[in-house]
């Protein structure tokens, strides 16, 4: 984060519907108050403004559709979408249709994918919320044509082509063409686009080129199909940075690389992969407090189960987050920043703690703030590097972080 | 689940604070109905009410204090205290300030106490919800002093003690003693109790036999400095089943046991121990619907890196729930339930879906549901098997799910 951050007010997932209730608004902000000196996220805006910027140069005369499910990863997909909708963005893409009426709650008038389309039961509220689904098989299509029939109006929705995915959507492009036929003869649908998802967009190249070949022929018999002007969008986040500009496509995926994260595997990194994913910012912090500070003079057992024993001498810090919150259950190779030292963890993460050995750090005092993802002093722990060393993904661990998040701002014009 | 269930709607965790904003309930409901149909975590309120039973017989003559820290293990810790009150339950646990006052908010009276206390800049948010600290260090009885004296009575405290988790409190005995001596001087705090945690309450007994034996100690310390008015809790969830009768204490403090479930190392149980735990009932159920199912004539690669590979004839399921909902990320030995049987997981566990092997069941339709966790015919899954599975433990999986929660009341009435 920058020095000259302004923060704004820490935000709950709701706490702005709640402007109009007083009584509960004030047990809100005071339950925010209370969570946010225990452990923060905080978001850094201005990062995930320049790397709007940045994924604009790399998919250059694509649109930008960002991908928003999960609550933009546990970021806050409602303060997202209204940043993003003022950068660039053109659209957005979540898992359901209930993450996308809360982006709808919230006040976003873009256009809205709820990728692979959700249950049939709840095409009529995605219909009644104007949510375009990406479409994977014929029972989807006919309920939202059922849907659609009721408003009137053509429904624009998206189709799903399975180019090796395997989860969803019509591998055979016989299988593919005679869906796509009945989805023409929708009288209440209009198809406005295919899309597809890759499989090895972060390592292997020779998948990902008989994919994007599978999607090729795919494309040309969509738009045999429905005309020249269907749109295609195949590239998310690892895509777009390789080949978006080799393959052009009218809507690139940003999800993850938004944040300045990704799930590159580093050993298949062409050069200007690497160059580009260094032009990217973090935009991400998560801190938490020393709550206990214990000095043992002899060796003892720590923690449930007692299976980590102390040396004497030792000293450990037990700090305010835990699995609970969503930071990894699996500890033996983690480490946290404190006072711009890099210190081990020690013992098992418990719900809502789990210990440092700080040992070493002389000057440590009781209720400092420690750094589990992002930079103190000279030290940095990235997204990408927790993860790995928690045996998971920059995916399951930023999804599954659960606590007080707070939005800065440091107002940077990016270059 | 019962048959004769009658279902409750199910509740986000403000929903009730905005029933004075008609604008957002209407979207709330809208969206809990959407995630309704993809995933549900149903809550048995009678299998709680007749847990509350056993607990009560198994720690006769103790007081309980029912642990709710992080949302009541991810159940809904408002819905459970209000449940809670109402059966025999004096008081709530929490982990900080901030769930206590979430507790408050939601109406509940009760004694709450925050386990180890919290930060010391929330101390005056406590008092001002009337929290009661469990206080493990002088730094943090002093700010209680301060945030006390501002209130003229006498605001009752714990202290914890330290017999062996060292994560909190003060071992050695005289230190302890020091500590309580500062307290008993504070004149605007009146100590109430002492309590510890035990680390193996699930497993070795020896360890535990030592720790109570510690506990005992510090009880009477603490009564030769307080009187013999002030209050004891030393038994959790695991420790109250084996020894709340032996070693009587004035409060047990379940948590997990309350749902039916437990952690107890199975090699490790006394036979009384293991009938104890027969006669609870599990209230959880989780179960999702299958969004796809895709039939595969040849091998192929399936989901994100391809390490997964179909062999011909081969049919796969994929359901509407991933690790971004708190699933279980290593699925390698993981199994679900659908039409009565149990199939496989098949390949990696997305954030929003993931697949099952439904080859050999041949009667499975699109939108089925898919019990994970819970009974379907004669097969079950319990939290303890799957978590077990999965390489984790009941607590990091249980409060780790974050999907659409359903309250079902049978109605039963405990014999």
């Amino acid at each position: 984060m920058n020095s000259t951050t302004s923060e704004l007010h820490p935000l709950t997932r709701f706490i702005e519907a709640l402007k109009d209730s007083p009584r509960e608004s004030k047990f809100l902000s005071e339950i925010e108050q209370a969570r946010a000196v225990r452990a923060l996220l905080e978001v850094d805006l201005s990062a995930i403004r320049h790397n709007v910027h940045v994924i604009s140069q790399l998919s250059e005369g694509a649109k930008l559709m960002a991908v928003l499910k999960r609550d933009a990863y546990g970021l806050g997909a409602r303060v997202l979408a209204r940043l993003l909708q003022s950068c660039r963005v053109q659209a957005f893409a979540v898992d359901n249709v209930a993450e996308g009426i809360e982006l709808r709650a919230s006040g976003i008038t873009e256009p809205i994918l709820v990728i692979d389309g959700d249950i049939s039961e709840n095409a009529p509220l995605a219909v009644a919320h104007n949510l375009m689904p990406g479409i994977p098989h014929e029972n989807l299509l006919l309920a939202y044509e059922r849907a659609a029939e009721r408003i009137g109006d053509k429904y624009p929705v998206w189709l799903v082509a399975n180019v090796g995915f395997n989860r969803s959507g019509y591998r055979d492009i016989e299988r593919f063409t005679h869906f796509a036929l009945r989805a023409r003869e929708c009288q209440h649908l209009e198809v406005k686009a295919v899309y597809a998802h890759l499989t090895n967009s972060n390592g292997d190249l020779q998948i990902s080129l008989a994919q994007i070949e599978e999607f090729r022929q795919v494309v040309s018999r969509a738009k045999a199909l429905f005309g020249s002007g269907i749109e295609t969008s195949l590239f998310a986040s690892h895509g777009l940075v390789r080949w978006a500009k080799m393959f052009p496509t009218d809507w690139v995926r940003p999800g993850i690389l938004l944040y300045g994260e990704h799930a590159f595997l580093q050993d298949s990194l062409a050069l200007e992969t690497s160059e580009a994913i260094q032009k990217l910012r973090p935009a991400l912090r998560l801190r938490t407090r020393i709550t206990h500070l214990l000095d043992f003079t002899h060796s003892e057992g720590v923690g449930y189960g007692q299976q980590h024993v102390t040396r004497p001498g030792q000293r450990l810090a037990t700090v305010s987050i835990g699995f609970g919150s969503g930071y990894p259950f699996r500890s033996t190779k983690l480490h946290a920043l404190v006072r711009n030292h890099r210190v081990p963890l020690f013992g098992d993460v418990g719900m809502d703690a789990f210990q440092l050995d700080v040992t070493d750090i002389p000057d440590i005092e009781l209720y400092d703030w420690v750094t589990l993802i992002g930079t103190d002093g000279d030290e940095h722990i990235s997204v990408h590097s927790l993860a790995f060393d928690a045996e998971t993904t920059p995916y399951q661990l930023l999804s599954g972080i659960h606590c007080c998040r707070s939005y800065v701002d440091s107002g940077d014009i990016f270059l």
